[in-house]
């Protein structure tokens, strides 16, 4: 199999880095084909502007959505956007690790997200109609494929434990799990996260790296997350709210769980 | 009273844009001062890393939270940070105005706070014992000063609603809130949400600046988000649960409001 994984820390020498490496090792020893886009060694360029549109009519102004449209159907998209997309199509596994800051993502890794996600890519896919709105939330260019996140915190399990101060961990991740990684197709394994990385030492690490391990060598087997596809009948269209029979009376993120 | 507006948009002639300058112009026209960190136009670095320390010591790896610390201590942040930082400490209210971009903030706005919020002024504040978990959730470095989010997304209202597809938008916005602003001691007020931006017209963004126009007028009298105070007696220290008679049976970011 092949497996993408894109990797969001500014130090090889830490507990990432070496992670990253123990994934690497772990998947190639088992005969998989491993990519890893290192997005601070790549010095990723994370804000989205006009020059990720080169060749765009600038006598209008700049268009987040209609210029990535555009490059992305004239094959004027920048070139490391074109690169990440042709990864993420050769791949059958994407694994998106980096440390949580500030309860979610890097900036350089959303920045990733924000550009690779191009118009007719990573949305704006498909019909929209009296019982369709878009190939989204289970459906998409990367259908088929399936996404894990691996993910680091500081904070101790408890903080973010369902009645913990931050926030379940759960939701604070719903929005990368359903809106970036379900949302153009991916089916979303539950993730893997290390807290309190700063109280590491040998004999957690080795702990961390077989549990890891686990997880690796059961990629193509776990179960993934049972979020509810958009198009197949439990939400109405277009206000895409849960029809009123689905789920009666729940709300929030927990609702978008079969 | 003085109003620091942190915008990350990258087109000026854009919605966004407008709705800036009218912020600014009714701001000022009721006696305030206003500041604007326009991220896109200053070039802002979003990616954290070891230049954000000049003369740190280059012999040993670099760590975030621990260069980050040591830098602010002895005046060694790169100059670009210490500035954001003198205005938020200048500033009464903070505004992040940004666009939805995959349910968050844009990259180049993360990278706003990943930076600024050094260790020592956002976080690793104050006393960590029996009885408190540092200066955050609450109290902090930014304590007695407000802030509001004003997001424009191109979903419609019902999608962001309690039972829409995308997820609460109170949800979606919680780590945002909690996380980012309420952490080092903001009181934040609801935001300011605009939905189905490509189905703007001059009615509608007239009746747009309107609502946001009588938002920014109560800027100062407006209710905030009743968060729960970290260190005033709701949670467990140092698991950071909610004790068993707070909320009983509550999970979730909900059970962090009062």
């Amino acid at each position: 199999m092949n497996v993408l994984l894109v990797y969001a820390h500014p130090e090889p020498q830490s507990l990432n880095g070496a992670l990253k490496d123990f994934t690497v090792q772990r998947l190639e020893a088992a005969g998989h084909t491993v990519q890893v886009s290192d997005l601070y060694a790549m010095n990723w360029k994370a804000r989205l502007d006009a020059d990720d549109s080169p060749g765009r009519d600038s006598t209008r102004p700049f268009d987040a959505s209609l210029d990535s449209k555009l490059a992305f159907e004239q094959g004027r998209q920048a070139a490391d956007i074109t690169a990440e997309q042709a990864k993420l199509l050769w791949a059958d596994t994407l694994i998106l690790q980096f440390p949580l800051w500030w309860f979610s993502m890097p900036a350089i890794l959303k920045g990733w997200v924000e550009r690779v996600y191009a118009y007719g890519f990573a949305y704006g896919v498909g019909e929209h109609s009296d019982s369709r709105w878009g190939d989204r939330y289970g459906e998409g260019t990367l259908k088929g494929k399936r996404a894990m996140l691996m993910v680091t915190a500081g904070g101790w399990e408890s903080h973010y434990s369902p009645r913990g101060i931050n926030g379940p961990i759960d939701d604070l991740l719903f929005p990368i799990h359903h809106g970036i990684l379900y949302y153009p197709g991916f089916e979303v394994l539950p993730p893997f996260v290390v807290y309190r990385t700063g109280k590491m030492d040998e004999a957690r690490f080795a702990q961390t790296c077989e549990e890891l391990g686990a997880r690796l060598d059961e990629l193509w087997s776990t179960r993934p997350i049972g979020f509810r596809r958009q198009n197949a009948g439990d939400y109405e269209i277009p206000a895409l709210t849960l029809k009123d029979d689905i789920a009666p009376g729940s709300e929030g993120f927990a609702a978008h769980l079969k």
